[in-house]
C-alpha cells in the first residue's frame, strides 16, 4: 500500500543514505535541545553537520531476560524489525506454552513496518514471528537457512505462502525505508548466522546478533572479523552485541573440540549402540555425528520430530552433507548390531515428551536402553533444566547404559562469545555508543563494565529495558521515553487470554487446591433448599479427610444459619461471609489456604 | 520398657561385641544356605567361626535422592536410625513445605528401636526427627551443636523436653542393644559432624555421614582420618560412604580458602557497607566474617530467622567466638557509617521469603540497597533454585549494587569430599563391602566405579534403592528383601494427607485452570430448575473471553436437553457426559484441557 506516507519516506531515504558518513568523534558536542523537542518540533535546524536526523532503537525483547528478542529501529516514516523470538515459561507461568513479545507498538505503527530481519533461525529468534506476521504482515529478509526454518513455522501457522521471505546472505544489503541493512556473518551453534550494520541517517549501528569468534568452524567460514573492523575505521555510532556469555572469561571453544571428543567416544564406545541427544538447530553438531558415523561404519537414525524437521531442511538446503545410505530408518534399526547404530535425538534438556526422557523412562516404542547403549547428552542444561536432565541420566544409567553428560569429555561448546571475544568485537567496531543487549541485568551490567575497562565513557552506554525509545542524533544517545512493552503469554491457542489473575488463580489453586461450597437457595422463600455441599480437588485425600470436610459441612451450615433475611437479598455478602468462615476454619484445622468458591444457585 | 524382647537382646548384645575381632578376608568364603532361610529359620548353626549374626542395613532415605537421609540398622532385636532428615519439594509436588521418610517399618518395630544417631545438624540429616519422635519417641544421640540444633525443632514442634537428648562425642561409643555405635570426627561445613563405627556381631560398619577432608579447618580439628585407619586395619566389613560429590575430581578446598577471599573482599568493598548471605549452618564461615569484621573494625548485624536462631545456639553452645561488642541490634544499624557494618543474612539460594531477597526487592523494612552496598552470595546455588538466585543478584545489581556470586573470588567451597578424597576414605577403611549414599543414582554410580577403580569386586559393591534390606553375616552381603520406603508429604499440618491423586489434581489445576457446571435438578420431575452456571478459575480471562463461556454453556444446555429420562436416574452418567461433552468443545476451541468439575445440585 504505496501511500503519501511511504512517499515522504521514500524521500527521507534517500537523504538518509546519502549521510552515511564516518562520524565525527570529537568537538561534535554541543548544547542540543531536549529529546522531547526534538521530537515534536519540526523547525529548521541551526547546523546540518552536527545535528543528524534522529534514530530510535526500541528493544521489545531480550533485555534484562533471556529470550524473545525482539528490536524496532525507527528512523522517520520508517520501521523495521530485528528478530521476533520466544521465550519459554517459568515456574511462575504454570501451563503457558511460549511467551512473545507485547506487539502493541508495531500495531500501532504498522504502516511504517517495511520489515522483519532476521538474524539467525533459533527459536529465541525466530520463535514469536508467526504471532506476529499474523497481525502485520511484512516482508522477512534472513539467509537461507534461517528462512527455511521459517517456513517450518508458518506452515505450522497456516501462514505458508502468505509472507513475503526474502533471502538475502553476508555482504548484501537490504533497504529498509530511509535505512538499509547488511547482513554481516558471524559463527554461531546454528549455521547461517549474521550479524548487522544498519546504515541510518544518523550513523551506522552495528547489532551482533548471537555470536561467537571459531576459527576453525565446521563449514560455512570464519564470522567476518574484517568486515567488522572496516565499519569500524570508518566509525561506528552505536554497538548492540550479544551479552549472554559476558560473565565467562576467556574464550569460548570452537565447535570443531566437540568432533574430537566425538572421535575419542566412538572409539571408547566400541561394540555398542551410541545415541546422541543434542540441540536438533546444532547443524555442525549434527554434521560432526554424521562424520564420525561415517568413519566408523555406523549407520545414522534420527529421532524426535524437531530433530526430523530441521535435519530434513539442512539436507534439502545444503547445510548437512550426508553420505548416501548413511542415514536409515528407524524400522530398519533391528537389521544392524548395536555396534553398527547411531541415534540423533532431541532430549538434551530431558524436556518431558522428548524422545530421549521416553527412552530413558523406558516409555519409547521403538528404543529400549540397556547396558549395550552408549549415550551422549552434547548440550548443557539450559537454567531451570538442570533437575529434568539429571533425572534423565539417572534413568539411563539405571537402565546399565554409559552416559556422558554435562562437562564430561568437552561434548558441548556454547555458541555465544565469552569476554575476549567480546573486547575483540568492540575493538574492531570501536562504537561511540554501546547497548549491551541478550541478557538478563547481571550479563547487561557485566558487558556494560567490560566496555568501561576497554576505555568507553561511562555515559555513552546504555543499559536498556523493554519499551525504551533509545534515541541517537549521532552526537548523542539517550532514553527519550518509552513504548508499551512486556510479556504476551501463549496457551494452547489462547494468545494474551492468560494473563496476571490467571497465573494467580494457577499459582494458588497449584499450592493448596480449591474447595467449592454449593447450596440451593429458594428465591421466593430465602430459604436453603438444596446444601450446602462442599467439593474439593487438590486439598487432601477425601476418603482419608472425611471428619475435617463433615465439620467444614458443619461452620457453612452455621454461617447460612446466621445469615439475616437482608444478607439472602444480596448473594454476594452470603459468598463472603462463607468464604471467610471456612477459609479460617480450614486454616486453624491444617495450615493451608485453598482457594474457596461458594456457589449459590437459585432456584 | 524392659521385657523379654530386650533381655534377650542384651544377652546378643553382649555376645555380638565379643566377636567383633579383625575379618577373615580371604578362604572364607563357603556355601550358606539362600538368604530366605538365613531369616526364617533357627537351626544352630554348622560353623560359628565362619557364619555370624547376620546384620540388615535398611536405608529409608538419601538413595536415588538428594536429602532425606535415614537409615536403620538391624540385628537380632535391636534397631537403631542414623540420621532422619527431609527433602525439599520439587516441582512435581506443589504446595508440599518438605517431605520426610516414610516411617512404616519404624513404627511396626517400635519395641526393637533402642535410638536414633545423628551425624550432624543439617536438615537433610535431622529435618524429619520430630515427625519421627512424634510416632516413636526413643532416644536421641548426638554431639553438642547438632542436638542444641535438634532441641530447636523440638520446641517448635511442641516435642521439648519430652525427647531424651543424649550427648556423645567423637572416639565415644553408645551402646545400642548388642550393637554400638562409635563416633568419629569429619570435617563438613556444619561444626560437630561425625562419622560413625558401628559394631555390630557381623563386624564394624563404616558409616561417613556428610564429610569432606578439611587440613586447615577453621575449629574443631581434622577429620579423625587415624581412627578411620585403625579400623581398616583391624577390619571393617562394609563402609557407607558420601557421594554427593563423586562426580569431582580432585580435593574440595578447605574452609579457610573462603576466608582468604573474605579477607580480599573486604579491602575491596573500601568505604561500602558490606552484605554477606551463607547458609546459617555454616557456623565455620560466620566465624570467619566475624572475624573479617573484626580486623576491618566493622560491627555485625544478623538477618534472618534461622539465621538469628542458629547464631545465637552457637555462641551459647562455644562454637562461635564473637568478641563483645560487636554483634549490634538491627535498629542500631543507623548510628553507624556503612564502611562500619557488615550484615549477615539468610537467603543464598533466593528463597522468596529470606531477608536477601527482601532487600533485593525493596520490600525489607530496614535494609535499602544502594550503590553503596558490597554484596557476597557465598554459596552456590542448590540444583532448582538457580534462577531464583539469578533473580535476587538481578535485583540486587539494578539497585546498583556491587555483587559476587557463584565461582566468583571463591566465597563458597563445598562441604563434600570430592573424589581423591573419597579414595582416602576407601584406603584408609579398607572395607569387604562397599554401599554408596546420599546421592542420586548418578552420584552414587559414579562413586561405585571410584571403589571398583581401587580393586573392589563388583559383587562386593551394593547400589541400594530405599527399602532393600542388605543383609550381611560377615561373609556375604545381599539385598534380601524390601520393607515399605517412600516419601510422605508434609504440607501445613498434614503429615502424610497430600498423595499421588492430590498432586496430580494440583498439576492438572496449574496447567489449565478449571471450568466448573452447576446446574439444579428437580427430583421430582426430572427437570432442570437453574443453571446450567458455568465458573472457571485459572483458565481465561473471563472479561475477554464472554464468547467462550456463553457457547460452552449452550453446549451444556444441549447436552442436558439431550439426556433421557433413563438418564437423570443416575447422576453419574450425566456427569461424565457433561465433562466429555464440554472437555471435547474446549479444547477443539482453545486447545487446552482444563479440569472440568460438572455439579448437580438435586432440589
Amino acid at each position: 500500500m504505496e501511500n503519501n506516507q511511504t512517499k515522504a519516506a521514500n524521500d527521507n531515504r534517500r537523504k538518509g543514505l546519502k549521510r552515511n558518513e564516518p562520524l565525527k568523534t570529537a568537538g561534535q558536542k554541543k548544547a542540543l535541545p531536549p529529546a522531547s523537542a526534538i521530537k515534536t518540533t519540526f523547525a529548521p535546524r541551526p547546523k546540518r553537520e552536527s545535528r543528524k536526523t534522529p534514530v530510535k532503537i526500541i528493544p521489545l525483547g531480550g533485555l534484562n531476560e533471556i529470550g524473545k528478542n525482539m528490536t524496532v529501529i525507527e528512523c522517520c516514516n520508517d520501521i523495521f524489525i530485528i528478530d521476533c523470538g520466544l521465550a519459554f515459561p517459568d515456574t511462575e507461568m504454570p501451563g503457558v506454552d511460549i511467551v512473545i513479545p507485547d506487539f502493541t507498538y508495531i500495531e500501532r505503527n504498522r504502516d511504517k513496518v517495511r520489515g522483519v530481519v532476521l538474524t539467525h533461525g533459533h527459536e529465541d529468534h525466530i520463535g514469536g514471528l508467526a504471532y506476529l506476521l499474523k497481525k502485520v504482515n511484512v516482508p522477512v529478509y534472513g539467509t537461507k537457512l534461517t528462512l527455511g526454518l521459517v517456513d517450518g513455522k508458518l506452515k505450522e501457522h497456516g501462514l505458508s505462502g502468505k509472507v513475503k521471505l526474502i533471502v538475502t546472505a553476508p555482504r548484501k544489503t537490504v533497504k529498509m525505508g530511509c535505512m538499509a541493512v547488511e547482513f554481516i556473518k558471524v559463527n554461531h551453534s546454528i549455521p547461517d548466522a549474521v550479524g548487522m550494520a544498519i546504515h541510518t541517517p544518523a550513523g551506522v549501528i552495528v547489532h551482533t546478533g548471537d555470536f561467537k569468534v571459531d576459527y576453525s568452524p565446521i563449514n560455512g567460514g570464519i564470522i567476518d572479523l574484517t568486515r567488522f573492523g572496516e565499519l569500524g575505521s570508518k566509525g561506528v555510532l552505536a554497538l548492540m552485541a550479544d551479552s549472554t556469555n559476558a560473565e565467562r572469561p576467556g574464550y569460548t571453544q570452537s565447535e570443531r573440540k566437540v568432533g574430537e571428543s566425538f572421535e575419542k567416544l566412538f572409539t571408547k564406545a566400541e561394540g555398542k549402540r551410541i545415541i546422541i541427544a543434542t540441540f536438533s538447530s546444532n547443524i555442525h553438531r549434527i554434521q560432526q555425528i554424521v562424520d564420525c558415523a561415517e568413519r566408523y561404519g555406523r549407520k545414522v537414525a534420527v529421532f524426535g520430530r524437531s530433530m526430523i524437521n530441521v535435519i530434513t531442511t539442512a539436507i534439502e538446503l545444503g547445510y548437512l552433507r550426508v553420505p548416501k545410505g548413511i542415514i536409515i530408518d528407524i524400522d530398519m534399526m533391528n537389521r544392524y548390531d548395536s555396534s553398527q547404530i547411531v541415534l540423533i535425538t532431541t532430549g538434551s534438556q530431558g524436556e518431558p515428551m522428548s524422545a530421549l526422557t521416553r527412552m530413558a523412562m523406558n516409555d519409547h516404542k521403538k528404543v529400549n536402553i540397556t547396558p549395550m547403549d552408549f549415550i551422549i547428552i552434547s548440550a548443557t542444561p539450559i537454567p531451570g533444566n538442570e533437575k529434568f536432565v539429571t533425572k534423565v541420566v539417572n534413568e539411563l544409567m539405571k537402565s546399565g547404559a554409559s552416559v556422558v553428560y554435562e562437562a564430561m569429555y568437552e561434548v558441548h561448546v556454547s555458541g555465544h562469545a565469552c569476554q575476549e571475544e567480546l573486547k575483540l568485537i568492540q575493538a574492531l567496531t570501536k562504537p561511540k555508543f554501546f547497548i549491551p543487549v541478550h541478557g538478563e541485568y547481571k550479563h547487561l551490567k557485566k558487558h556494560a563494565e567490560l566496555a568501561l575497562e576497554l576505555g568507553m565513557p561511562k555515559e555513552n552506554i546504555i543499559i536498556g529495558e523493554i519499551g525504551n525509545v533509545i534515541e541517537t542524533d549521532g552526537n548523542k544517545m539517550s532514553i527519550v521515553s518509552q513504548v508499551p512493552a512486556g510479556r504476551v503469554l501463549v496457551d494452547g491457542l489462547g494468545v494474551g487470554d492468560v494473563g496476571s489473575i490467571v497465573l494467580r488463580d494457577r499459582k494458588h489453586l497449584a499450592q493448596d487446591g480449591l474447595i467449592i461450597v454449593v447450596v440451593g437457595i429458594d428465591k421466593a422463600t430465602n430459604s436453603i433448599v438444596s446444601g450446602p455441599d462442599i467439593i474439593s480437588r487438590g486439598f487432601v485425600y477425601v476418603r482419608e479427610s472425611e471428619e475435617l470436610i463433615d465439620s467444614a459441612k458443619a461452620v457453612m451450615e452455621h454461617t447460612l444459619d446466621s445469615c439475616s433475611i437482608q444478607d439472602f437479598r444480596e448473594w454476594n455478602s452470603i459468598k463472603t461471609r462463607m468464604r471467610d468462615a471456612l477459609s479460617d476454619y480450614i486454616y486453624e484445622k491444617t495450615k493451608r489456604s485453598p482457594m474457596i468458591l461458594p456457589i449459590i444457585m437459585e432456584v
